[in-house]
């Protein structure tokens, strides 16, 4: 990347049930609230990238980047719908990183936007079921709870990873979740009401899922010069910003205990930044279920292969851990507005490196965040560090 | 843009009925003859970008650039599908373009598609209709032959244009389609016969609206370093690759005889290119009703304002006229797979520049191709000029 890229303001709606507001709507409120914490102009802003998985199942909406541009009173500039499943919304900052940084743009606004409560269970169901290879995969029955029960059986089998273990991220994230405004479903739980809580998809059972949820999160990124014209904010800059891709079809997967896409995210995003897993203070990486969180820490690099589990058992992912995992809640507490989530997971890093998170990490200087779609078939990493 | 970009490699299916072939294979099938046509390797495309608007809703799926690279072997890489309802297939050039102009990959594989035919009329006219800004539009009933027959009706009165003047577009199109093997629907047809169609949205009758299909195209774009290990291909080069946006609400349209979108796409391309109206051979413009190619031809600068039907009827259109337009058989007789449409029209104007065409364009040495979206909501332009 040529020129360096900031991230000067934010917004979110909380996650949850938004009854009786329009995609739009949600969409637009975020994205107000970025600008104006930017404090920019909008006739500054020089595109518009959103992010959205499947508002045209479930809302019959396309074109939503022109929609909620026209609504935002952003005139004729290029807006952009991008799609990869669950990592819609990396996929939309890192185009706007990289119209920034390639001289194309000086500003564009980014938005993740989903709803999803206003469906039925089948309905939405169905509907993620879009991000998976179902010409491949469709006659195995699986749907994604169903693989990352795979998926944590395979890593119970091969590194004895447990109940209590997996367990242990749940209790984390949901107590994360309780302090945090945006949130939408944080809880104080113990291990028994988790080990008897509905079977999902054994061994998942219903905690160790993310909510279906509603929601958006929006940031707007700029040049270090622009930035000299906006509010002082502390200096949040974009370190590294990295998009992969892995494959849908879960029968090719060499591994079920690692997500190819999210270890070659992870290898080019440390490359671009000069920096190594011990650098990163805090993650917001992506546990749509408990044992992905466990899967995700090792394919990041920030835990051993095969510790995830008892890294978390320990204590070491927590608030005063060798690094702090999904201080927000993550995904299991936060809820996951799915084309909302990737740009969600920028919102508070953003806010741990200005020191203003309800959960603030400590000295947090450098933040990752980790967005992965589908069966791992897209995938992208952010770091963000904050300049003195 | 940094870096010239240029169009290596071109792939197509027909564009009709595929019934029974799986969206994911049209893609395939047309990125793999593009990639066989610009003889490169497949470890040098450094991304992908899938154009496509309503296969979540028609099909249940949703990431399909994943999808597809995976089939054509190509792993690792950045891949994203973009949607702008009929712009789908243009923005995806862009973004390609862009990455190559940008210094960020050297090659980058385009693909468009579609697969509409399999579902039902009431199911096509509901995805359809995700183009537009339902929430403020809904009310009014009007589908997209709504709008076009109104803006037709406004056209009239203005102008003075006739159903013989439009039904010179039908018949232009229609007889370069017979001769286009990628056309579904080319026709001798004389003005009585279209007269006597069955009238869809008055004064829009059968004949005046594209028929939906099934169908993919693509393209590999990448740098001139990159060409010269290529095939002995003409050398084309894209000399401008323009994204803009405009109102999707009918009635904040100023002016339904034009889209504000085309018209401030146009102006940036030839400010891009250096170019005039006069310097380009043919277009390839977004005729999705037969209105619609006067209108765009006009907000392009290629036809004075309001001389667009007349135009038409004097055969200053057509094959050997002042600006030749759609020598394709455009929408009309090609087809409309709506992601595909774009990236099929760079197809067309490649092979033109080529001087490959089956309905060849005399001297033909700059193109043009013109992607409307929705109610002008999304638009893009592109030039794209052949090197000695």
């Amino acid at each position: 990347m040529n020129r360096s890229v900031y991230v000067a303001g934010m917004g979110s709606t909380a996650f949850g049930k938004h009854a009786g507001t329009s995609i739009e709507a949600l969409a637009v409120d975020a994205s107000a609230q970025a600008l104006v914490d930017a404090g920019i102009d909008r006739t500054r802003i020089g595109a518009v990238y959103l992010g959205n998985f499947i508002s045209g199942p479930l809302n019959g909406k396309e074109v939503l980047a022109g929609l909620v541009a026209e609504q935002l009173g952003l005139q004729g500039i290029p807006c952009t719908k991008v799609e990869g499943a669950c990592a819609s919304g990396g996929i939309a900052l890192r185009h706007a990183c990289l119209m920034v940084a390639a001289g194309i743009h000086d500003a564009v606004l980014v938005v993740g936007v989903e709803t999803m409560t206003h469906a039925s269970t089948p309905e939405v169901t169905s509907a993620l079921n879009c991000a998976m290879d179902n010409e491949y995969d469709g006659l195995s029955g699986l749907t994604f709870p169903g693989l990352f029960g795979l998926a944590w059986r395979a890593h119970a089998q091969r590194y004895g990873t447990s109940r209590e273990d997996v367990a242990a991220v749940v209790i984390k994230n949901k107590a994360f979740g309780l302090n945090n405004p945006l949130a939408q479903m944080g809880a104080a739980l113990t291990i028994d009401q988790i080990a008897v809580s509905a079977m999902i998809a054994d061994p998942l059972q219903l905690f160790d899922c993310c909510p279906p949820s509603d929601g958006a999160a929006a940031v707007v990124v700029c040049t270090k010069d622009l930035l000299s014209d906006l509010p002082n904010h502390p200096r949040i800059r974009v370190m590294a910003s990295v998009q992969t891709s892995g494959s849908a079809r879960i029968a090719q997967h060499p591994d079920l205990c690692s997500f190819d896409a999210t270890v070659l995210a992870a290898q080019q995003a440390y490359q671009q930044s000069g920096l190594q897993p011990a650098d990163i203070d805090l993650v917001e990486l992506h546990d749509c279920f408990s044992i992905a969180e466990i899967i995700d820490s090792e394919d990041l690099g920030l835990v051993p292969r095969g510790e995830g589990g008892r890294w978390a058992a320990q204590g070491r992912t927590g608030m005063h851990g060798d690094v702090v995992i999904n201080p927000s809640g993550g995904l299991l507490a936060k809820g996951h507005p799915v084309g909302a989530t990737g740009v969600g997971q920028i919102v508070e890093v953003v806010s741990q490196l200005r020191g203003v998170h309800p959960n603030q990490v400590d000295q947090a200087g450098i933040g990752m965040t980790h967005n992965l779609g589908g069966t791992g078939v897209a995938c992208t990493v952010h770091i963000l560090g904050r300049e003195a």
